[in-house]
């Protein structure tokens, strides 16, 4: 193939759309057949290009998988960064910080499933694509958690938990729902998935927190269900999520 | 090969040694390479009989498998239902199920690599033994969990919470840090997996579902760290767990 035939990766001349196009379709082979089964084929196949371009994008199926991991994590880390960074007290930057966590995990349930079998994969030794996703995405997010947390206790409004606890606990919170979703689709009747059921998970969530981290817990409960009950964040940045509204 | 040379499988004649040396060694195995993955061979081996007597008990590697998921199951419901069993309050009961599925989890790492691969490969619509899990152990014991839960609410001990939302986010705390250990492991200084730093997690685990329940958060709070400070409800069990002490 002669790449010189394309524009330059990543260049003003990039059409984006198909590069997310393909992301989205890859994300789904991936979710469904992991890193060893997916068939580049089908991902072409499934985002309307043909494979020439598609491997000019991504010059490898590992490399594709990595950028569909990447493309989460980066969208995940600004959007929690967004909400860390607003003018709010440490009690409300903290619930934003719960909402823009489940909203990124609740808006498309493949990357809770790709990122287990991620872990899977890696093992206790681990992988350098699991190492990068650490440090690169995960140990930012935790260490501005820990500094929320840190305030919020210094100010007399948290409990006087260990962050290095209570960080990892909120994420249990957040995500777990969407980690095992082939056993919740057994427990419950109806679409645990639908829009109300992902709204009421929210709500307790976010009551779940609130409940357990403020000094004053009437008034934690108040904030959070207000937050819960606030539309999205951004609606802006969802439109580009990969695979939305495709949930498996 | 002659099975009749054998004892009847489950009568008092069968060496449950073996059979017990031989689930521990399927655990190690499975969860290194999956089921697809895994070598029956590997296992003898590991287990230290030879191939005929593995398929006498086992007659497949699927069978073998399913075998370690259930014997998993079956003695975390046993525990978790001694610990709900018990002649105490709703709040005692429901802080000494959480001790005790957290004690059940964290015996063996593999167990949760185990569970969360057998969800991966189930998918949406799922497996038969993924189906047989849930029924058998995991709706009886959310439904227990549910019912004290209601019973705390009912007595005006805990916080009139949505029981099908709590039960996960317990269970989400409990297990978490068990699921995501190639992450746990890369963020966190020494080992994570120490028998203090379990000590320590299980207590911030207590603490937490303890605050965002009870109505009287100090006297739940009292309970929670002396609960989670006694020592093992049952040191009898613990010896016959298979992979204990050998944690990945």
């Amino acid at each position: 193939m002669n790449t010189q035939a394309f524009p330059v990766r990543g260049s003003r001349h990039q059409p984006e759309a198909s590069r997310s196009t393909i992301l989205a379709a890859a994300l789904v082979e991936f979710a469904a057949h992991g890193l060893a089964g997916a068939r580049m084929e089908a991902i072409a196949a499934a985002a309307g290009v043909n494979k020439a371009l598609l491997y000019y994008y991504f010059r490898s199926k590992d490399e594709l998988y990595g950028s569909v991991l990447e493309e989460f994590f980066q969208r995940l880390l600004t959007r929690v960064n967004r909400a860390l960074d607003s003018e709010a007290s440490a009690g409300e930057r903290l619930l934003l910080y719960a909402r823009a966590h489940f909203d990124s995990v609740s808006e498309s349930l493949y990357y809770a499933r790709l990122f287990q079998g991620e872990m899977m994969s890696a093992g206790r030794e681990g992988s350098p694509r699991l190492s990068h996703i650490v440090e690169e995405y995960i140990r930012p997010i935790s260490l501005r958690v820990f500094e929320v947390l840190q305030q919020g206790i210094a100010a007399g409004k948290f409990r006087p938990i260990d962050p290095a606890q209570f960080a990892p606990t909120m994420a249990a919170t957040i995500v777990w729902y969407f980690v095992v979703s082939p056993v919740v689709r057994r427990l419950r009747p109806g679409d645990p998935y639908s829009p109300q059921a992902i709204q009421q998970r929210r709500a307790a969530v976010l009551d779940f927190i609130a409940a357990a981290l403020f000094v004053d817990r009437n008034a934690g409960l108040t904030l959070a269900s207000e937050i819960a009950a606030r539309p999205a964040a951004d609606p802006a940045d969802q439109e580009t999520v990969p695979g939305r509204g495709r949930q498996e």
